[in-house]
């Protein structure tokens, strides 16, 4: 065996391993970062996925190749990638790219721990702690509790199983057959991890009871109460409620107050999946949209949408300072919280989470946070409300673009009404043709790669585009090229 | 509101974003690759949290703060970070930092793009793909399907839901409530994510039957056979069995063909949490120890571990060619997997798991085997062997160390005996004491930044050292440090 030597390529030869991570870098820098982000470079570069395959030449094979080879390989990756930080992509509830958040995340990555422990994770312990104190004061709270989880969806998951905890703590150990049917209560324009989180949660998706949402996308409380009652006449033991604050599709808030009303009354516990919305509450004019979110015994909150911290950033929040989190999800493992370490144990926060390792995922914000202040964030906010308000009153100016409705939030939602259909609305398959705009003109953007927008079918409406105007470094130069380059791609249709 | 200019700091400003970054990349090479990887550097600046706390000062205010200041926050939290690259950090079942996938993940920061769609993310679809696709040949498998998860507990989670929902596809729609209790089988050694899951999943910890292991920490079949016998008899359904390869504190292999022999009489799906052990699949002389795998429905792998690619790299393997995974966990989200893209939506795998967005953990794996090939890294794992067979010869050849067992992987569990205890094994409170020379020699060699060993109480045995030999640049020198550095911080108890 090798005595003096490690075998590893590079291990142990701190030039060589310099020199291949400035090279790296170099190329991150160059191509990710500047052509990346420059609106005169295109948004993404479509390849057919065999032509890809050939091109990336992906098998894994016994021998490893040369720093020159990998370097091109660096180069191919990042050429072929969508650039999610360029100012035409519209297409995400994340988009831009935040050199702070960035240099918080390649820190994370070069110390690469695990947040469980103080132990070897004494900074991000402390740090965690911190920001989830201050985004839990932004809520409305002066104290209680919180975790960062991989996802919205996962935090969604969280709120559910604590709820279900707290109710009938008997459930950790003996499973749901023992208790009555429970049913959760949440609107129709929810996220789809609320359905996905009660089939992985053993509830089954009938637990599920979907209230009525208005013409705008926010759940209609008087339906929340109805629903309420049926469930109950049918036997089944309500035991939460899932707002959205910042609904997928239209951006959407549901009326937290009202909510809150039927949740005290019946005894529910109050989920406010804010993961898009929730970073609204950095801004003081708009942050009225979230009234009533202090009633809230748990908020989700991404980080990673609005604010551009960086996949994945997102904060499970509580008002509950009775450590239910630990005692719902902890199982004590002797090999990682001993109980006889020389500090304080409180501080190993890792059993308070269902997975063992965890990412350190509270950095990149907390440095971001640091270098622009809670005003440099404020106006970020601000900005995406008045840039998507710009681009609503230029639609209104153009032919051609019709609104699904005027936006409370940064979703404009929208169809590309092409030449052949204006004026035609009411003759029969308008609708049925209109649909097919938004799958064409998409196609030939990305084919291009001048812009990227997302579309959807929404309940009884055809496709329509949705662009979400969140990259910090957006200009009004970026919405009216967004324009007039819906215009030119469908100027034949 | 801005016109043409942005408002967030630094975005817009192409040159000042680059000197941010390379100015914050400086610093990592410095502080957290080169000092962080050298043996004349400390693996760790201990502080008390109060004053770690101070010296952090990590308040976030309404203003943000200078690149000066933005750069010392930087050097801060290297400096007070644990150093996991270090080559005296044998506490974790990760260690050690690969260059190569240190620099993959660099990449995968930039780009900041989701795995959810073809859409945007098409080069990590393809290679998560190929990747999955290697990491099954080496299980034995031609073909089925995976994906990868945010660490081994959820990739465990996965497994146990997919094998329940083979079983009872209602339970996706209907819940746990109409099912007979449902029983699965792990021994005592295995992770504690498997209890977790139970309880997350709805299952309850009473659906977790523990079968004896055997004094090295293997699954004895006989008692696995007894307890399905015994479930039956009670009335539970039995569905799963979770073998491990590779134990958390000991580093035992389960014998999986004598346990996938019980599974095929029973019908129950074998699922073999390999979140450690996977990786010796890559070594010809010591992939033995995982014989019988090819035989497991599902297998949980984390090359973030002993491959060291890098928090987190977690994946879930499939011996299903059915689907099972996207009828298991879809919910196809018309916003997100449209069925009239103009690409083969096969390739949205997204709603393959339960998460909505899902970070990008292919590529540091993939750069990291495509610069050594699979004989570097076989070459590796046949090092990290050699290391802890060294460290176990030495240790015979010094008074003071007694090991726990021969070590079947790179877990080398020992007591160090101090002087003041040797030669009193007959002495009533030898154990006692014994169980208190670990807890004294963490904190002393913690404070001084030495090294890092983790020790845990295991069963009936008290406190005991858990060395793990995962780094890929440790040579014999740090192993002789390790046992030169237990005799000096021990020699006055």
């Amino acid at each position: 065996m090798a005595d003096s030597e490690a075998l590893s390529s590079l291990a142990g030869d701190p030039v060589a391993v310099e020199a291949l991570l400035q090279a790296v870098f170099g190329i991150v820098v160059d191509e990710a970062i500047q052509k990346g982000t420059s609106a005169s470079q295109k948004v993404c570069e479509w390849k057919e996925p065999e032509e890809l395959k050939q091109l990336l030449d992906l098998e894994l094979r016994g021998q490893g190749e040369s720093q020159e080879q990998i370097l091109e390989r660096c180069r191919a990756v990042i050429r072929y990638s969508v650039k999610t930080g360029h100012p035409r992509f519209f297409n995400q509830l994340f988009s831009g790219l935040d050199p702070h958040a960035l240099a918080g995340r390649i820190i994370t990555e070069s110390l690469n721990t695990s947040q469980y422990t103080y132990e070897i994770a004494p900074v991000f312990v402390l740090m965690e702690e911190e920001v989830l104190r201050k985004l839990r004061a932004l809520v409305g709270w002066s104290s209680g509790d919180g975790i960062f989880c991989p996802g919205g969806s996962i935090s969604n998951m969280y709120a559910v199983n604590l709820a279900r905890y707290q109710r009938y703590p008997d459930c950790k150990q003996r499973g749901l057959r023992t208790l009555p049917p429970l049913a959760l209560f949440t609107s129709k324009e929810c996220h789809y991890s609320i359905q996905k989180g009660a089939a992985f949660l053993g509830l089954g998706t009938d637990s599920v009871r979907v209230v009525k949402a208005d013409e705008r996308g926010r759940m209609v409380p008087e339906d929340l109460e109805r629903q309420i009652s049926m469930a109950e006449a049918e036997g089944a033991v309500p035991f939460l409620v899932s707002a959205t604050s910042g609904t997928t599709v239209l951006g959407a808030f549901d009326p937290l107050e009202a909510i809150a009303d039927v949740c005290q009354r019946h005894g529910l516990w109050l989920h406010v999946d804010a993961a898009w919305g929730g970073s609204v509450l950095l801004s003081q004019t708009h942050r009225h949209l979230l009234d009533g979110i202090q009633r809230a015994d748990s908020v989700a909150w991404n980080p990673h949408k609005l604010l551009a911290a960086g996949l994945q950033c997102s904060a499970l929040l509580l008002q509950d300072t009775s450590n239910l989190l630990k005692r719902c999800h902890g199982s004590q493992a002797s090999y990682l919280f001993q109980q006889d370490k020389f500090y304080d144990v409180e501080l190993d926060t890792g059993d308070k989470v269902v997975q063992c390792g965890r990412r350190v995922d509270c950095l990149k914000l907390w440095l971001m946070w640091k270098a622009q202040g809670s005003q440099g964030l404020e106006r970020r906010i601000d900005q995406a409300f008045a840039l998507a308000g710009y681009l609503v009153e230029e639609m209104k100016t153009r032919e051609g673009f019709e609104l699904v409705m005027e936006p409370e939030f940064v979703n404009v939602c929208f169809w590309f009404v092409p030449p052949s259909l204006r004026g035609k609305q009411d003759s029969p398959d308008y609708h049925k043709r209109l649909s097919k705009v938004a799958p064409v003109l998409k196609e030939r953007m990305v084919k291009e790669g001048s812009m990227m927008i997302g579309y959807q079918p929404h309940g009884t409406r055809g496709n329509f585009f949705r662009v979400v105007v969140a990259n910090p470094a957006l200009t009004c130069a970026d919405i009216d090229f967004l324009l007039n380059e819906l215009e030119r791609l469908g100027q034949d249709l």
